[in-house]
């Protein structure tokens, strides 16, 4: 932070109206983006990195830099601006790039931290749920590193919301979170406009923000916009407060600085055009003397002749490159050397922490590489689990024999604990003044849980895990997108995986999630069969930390004979390549001949498929093949000749079983493939007569495929 | 409302306590169930279904009567005995049945109006939303039809919540949106125990929740439910109260009566089992007597023998019935009696209604029947729209076709009314005290949107629709799932549609939403062309009412040539018939012989494959077919004939052209199939940029299909 305690309002007026002007042409050459937000708070963003906010640069992942999450993600040609402002790895030639294919400044800030962008937002109260995450993990490095004379983590997250962050539950229940774990290193700033797309917020959002925070257990403050001196010392005080996050409610216009759109809906997510802009420009003085410097100033006085320089400049913007006010730059730099200085402290304290705590430096080196340790390849490479039981208790099992090796695991679930087993034993949950604990209570909120656990993931220094019933994967879906766009190591455990639910029927009997989370794009989802495709979905995971996995684990017990199933004798690292293909052959009956079927499922039906081929080998004289299919996704991406071999070119019949919907494309497949899946909600009953209901029955699956095998 | 002012406390307590042996029991058979809430609300429960809700299980669906719905789903059993002791049509042995397969008496509340269950409920928040939701019909429906001294409608809609239902974002949406509304004929009780399943509720919630209550606008009150005169007291006073919906927290104990569970998470989702509840027996007058009756003063005094005599019934369960407390049931269905005369005095009043306003007597039938007026399918048959558009600018124009001519359409956006095209032009928002607008501002604030909505379809007056962004499906799923669940009438309009969104970048591009939304049962996925699709999507919606539809619109044009296209001069009725098979032929080459290829795919990318084929005309010398699928689901359920008619039994290379991922069972396609789909997420840039990316024209196509057609 500045020392000072003066701030230079001509200069941050000065500063701001260059972030305005940057904002307004590189969205009118875009013709495509939301100036209302960088408008509105263009002073506030050029305190904050001017006064306010530790950082460096030229060390972007500094481990104890302030954090600054762009909530209100659509306001991006604020950030950027900022960004190349302060020093970041943008250019003006970037921003004049705003929204073009492979551009960095894309429409949303896309997760770069080298570049100062510290997660993805666009998608309303993912930024703010995040912020929180990252509060939880900025408490948890202290507590585990900091000693007196120490304080290496220290840092404070700031995140700027908007009326549509605080109107999403996500941001109510990670605020209520928040609150309850006294995050008090998590300032929010809420660009109160009191605008939104379709008009005015008082059509629809008229609580009491206020309040409803300080119920949360948070330390609430007002300001405007238009209040600079006042803001800032506001954002001190906030930051002196301990026991409580804060909220600064922060009175503002959109469209700030423009004429008939400024404090409209119009202005929210479209162009200005070139009559506001000219507005702009005639209005600021440094903008307008940017602009008389480069084109005289009676053309910048004529409102008409300054639109059509305007009009010239985007016709011409390919070649035509931003305007420079470099008073604005230097400006803003300055914040830069101070930011540098204590940077550099930092690592001369690190060297001398080295000095006096060897073994803690040891770890916390581990920490920032994100190391991991080998040891574990081969525990869980050679884990066996001997006797029957559910793949829920043998994933808490296997994720406590890495918890054991591996500090940076934290996690939790939303109040289902010991249902899916994803605890860390016999460590305490985490609670206010007390982030020393590896479990997270995060109560029935369970986006808030996924969208917080993707805040612990942005640093790379933390492992989170999430955990609830897989039917309310629902709820957090939308952080499960966030966190596979983002290419995060979150590891998400979904236990109760179908109709085997039973009793506590259709609403808790997940049908469609499985394909679902099949569709999204770098997450990897594992339904494993018995013990070591549990313990190996767990090796991928720590293996490749290159996103995020699912876990999918049983309600109801596995029988003892498909655990420890290796197949063809092969040894365990033979095995785990082949199970990296996605599909195996699990078992295969004896004889030369070719199979004469070919049954494939995963989780629990592969245990159903191999009772299917004990009958099919008991009543026909057929050859049998079960494959099993722990992730779906590496085998539709592995080598087809792979896949061939597997199904044998499905020159015979091949059944895949899956008590899951797979509504979609199933009528495209080849006419040897059967598939034997759930077309309906689920029923309440006990567990086997709801699979009995569904044909998910050794008699029924046999049944179903008579007629191939005759 | 019962009109004495006095309560009969020993009574209620009896008739509790018969509730509580019956939860107990039940769940004791069922070795499944969830005794907490039950035992912690028989009271007000009883309390409500004697005293306060007016009903009549005679004239189930009487549109008048006070809804009550369990929020907190888990406790069904207390549900169930008060719905059997007021004389619904649930008995002794459907109870005796609990969970079981094809039971009324399901694990969690299942949809059946006709039962007096207004609601699936289970996913926590859920049933608050819906009851938002109906308490909003309420008010549409008495500004439609009340008039002076016909209060026809004037209904209170009571619901109980848990801290689970509180913790979950959804009804902090939803409950703000009340607040904001006004919505005073809504009365929720916070069942308050202080437990969730990990444990106390301090681990993680320690919120104010009135306080927060308060800051969305509501008239928050203090109970408890061991002083049943102030309960009383606070309900009635709170059904007066004007203006804001009303909060009764509710302090109570979980698993109320039994010994050492009481007050523990343990006994919130697990048979109390019999040392529990012969302690319940032992303690309880009226059920102690009721077991005296039958197994003699000794045995019961005994508690050994007790758990011996509850053990005995647990064996014999099949034959023996549960126990019948008749003074109970006298006491509860006096209730009943009062309630009949109100329902029979409002059949009198409708009466005089019917005279004194033939009109909108005869509109208000129309409403009660659910009956939609049979001119619209000639126009929706025969629509065109005859120039170049995006599908979301024609379904705006085609919802408002169908709003013209059925007032019971209403609905709105989730702050993107102008995008989605989502709204019923002309008419007002709904507002705080005036209800008579037929456009919703959800606010951002999808989820809610969708349960409220779901709320609005639970009473089959009102015909919702809710709209967003179809990357923000993912923010309203888990209740798209009840929905679903439910068959509710419920029409999701989703636009922006896939990665033409464009800039907006790839949190705003849906990749995976298509398939996962077909995956659901239950509701059909359309995803129109053009005009005619579109026109035929409402068609189907409102012909079938048979469920959920959910129509994904296009961002970006379809070009003009694509409009109005009718295969094979079929006439629209014959056309729409085929449309409802969910593919068809849009355009074959000229030529007698067999199509060389088939392109096939949805929404715009039939326009792409009528591109491509025309390339393929023009460089190959084979006649193309392109099949458009409006909807796979319908495509997958349709005679296998005509799949192999429309795919020439995939003989040739079929093409199938979709702008999301597949992943999934894509492996198992014929190995004439080729599936065009996105892998990876969206790119921030102009539409058609990011369209070339992905390989999403006609040229590209081509190239990818280039050596199957020679």
């Amino acid at each position: 932070m500045d020392t000072r305690n003066a701030i230079d309002i001509k200069r941050i007026k000065e500063s701001a109206d260059y972030v305005r002007y940057l904002a307004l042409e590189c969205i009118e050459r875009a013709q495509s983006g939301h100036p209302g937000l960088p408008l509105g708070c263009a002073d506030l963003g050029v305190l904050l990195y001017r006064y306010i906010l530790k950082f460096n640069p030229e060390v972007p992942l500094w481990p104890n830099r302030d954090r600054f999450i762009l909530s209100a993600g659509h306001g991006s040609m604020l950030l950027y601006p900022l960004l190349y402002s302060v020093g970041y790895n943008i250019t003006l030639a970037d921003m004049a790039n705003f929204r073009q294919f492979d551009s960095k400044t894309a429409g949303h800030p896309e997760y770069e931290r080298e570049m100062g962008i510290e997660t993805t937002t666009g998608p309303l109260g993912q930024g703010f749920a995040n912020a929180v995450g990252i509060a939880i993990e900025g408490k948890m490095m202290a507590q585990r590193f900091n000693e007196p004379g120490f304080n290496l983590f220290d840092y404070t997250i700031y995140t700027l919301m908007g009326d549509g962050c605080n109107m999403e539950g996500l941001s109510y229940e990670a605020g209520s979170l928040a609150g309850h774990l006294g995050l008090d290193n998590l300032i929010a700033i809420y660009d109160s406009n009191h605008i939104s797309i379709d008009g005015r917020t008082d059509m629809t959002f008229t609580e009491d923000v206020a309040k409803r925070y300080e119920a949360l257990g948070w330390q609430v403050d007002f300001a405007a916009s238009s209040d600079m001196e006042t803001t800032f010392r506001k954002l001190q005080e906030l930051k002196e407060a301990k026991g409580k996050p804060k909220l600064l409610i922060l009175n503002t216009v959109i469209g700030d600085g423009l004429d008939k759109k400024r404090d409209t809906n119009e202005i929210h997510g479209s162009p200005a055009g070139p009559s506001e802009i000219a507005f702009f420009i005639q209005n600021s003085p440094a903008i307008k003397e940017l602009f008389e410097k480069k084109y005289g100033k009676e053309p910048v006085a004529d409102k008409k002749a300054l639109e059509e320089i305007l009009a010239e400049r985007m016709r011409n913007q390919k070649t035509e490159p931003l305007l420079t006010l470099s008073e604005s730059d230097e400006f803003m730099r300055e914040m830069r050397a101070g930011s540098r200085a204590l940077c550099d402290e930092w690592e001369k304290r690190l060297a001398q922490y080295k000095e006096a705590f060897p073994a803690k430096y040891a770890e916390l080196s581990r920490y920032l590489k994100f190391e991991l340790p080998g040891s574990l390849d081969d525990k869980l490479l050679n884990y066996t689990y001997p006797k029957s039981n559910a793949t829920r208790f043998i994933s808490g099992e296997v994720l406590n024999l890495c918890a054991g090796e591996i500090p940076q695991i934290v996690g939790g679930s939303a109040d289902l604990a010991d249902s899916t087993k994803g605890l860390v034993k016999g460590s305490p949950y985490i609670k206010r003044g007390d982030f020393s604990g590896r479990r997270i209570a995060f109560g029935i909120r369970e986006h808030a849980m996924a969208a917080i656990g993707n805040g612990l993931a942005l640093n790379k220094t933390m492992i989170p895990f999430s955990s609830t019933f897989f039917t309310f994967f629902d709820y957090m879906k939308p952080a499960v997108r966030l966190a596979s766009l983002m290419k995060l190591n979150h590891l998400f455990i979904f236990s109760h995986d179908s109709i085997y639910v039973g009793e506590d029927g259709p609403t808790h009997q997940p049908i469609e999630h499985l394909n679902s989370l099949r569709l999204l794009p770098n997450l990897y989802t594992f339904r494993p069969a018995n013990d070591i495709e549990t313990a190996f979905s767990y090796l991928y995971f720590l293996k490749h930390m290159n996103g995020p996995v699912a876990l999918i684990t049983s309600r109801q017990k596995i029988e003892e004979r498909i655990m420890g199933v290796v197949p063809g004798g092969l040894n365990r690292e033979a095995f785990y390549q082949m199970f990296e293909k996605g599909g195996y052959v699990f078992y295969e009956s004896d004889g030369k001949e070719e199979p004469g079927i070919i049954l494939c499922g995963s989780g629990s039906e592969v245990s159903l498929a191999r009772d299917a081929a004990a009958l099919i080998e008991a009543r026909n004289n057929i050859k049998v093949r079960v494959v099993s299919i722990p992730c779906l996704e590496l085998l539709n991406e592995t080598d087809s000749s792979y896949r061939e071999q597997l199904f044998n070119q499905f020159r015979k019949p091949v059944v895949y079983i899956e008590a899951a919907s797979h509504r979609g494309i199933r009528c495209f497949c080849d006419k040897n493939v059967i598939i034997i899946d759930i077309h309906s909600f689920g029923k309440s009953a006990p567990a086997k007569q709801v699979a009995e209901h569904f044909g998910f029955t050794a008699e029924a699956v046999y049944k179903r495929i008579e007629k191939q095998l005759a």
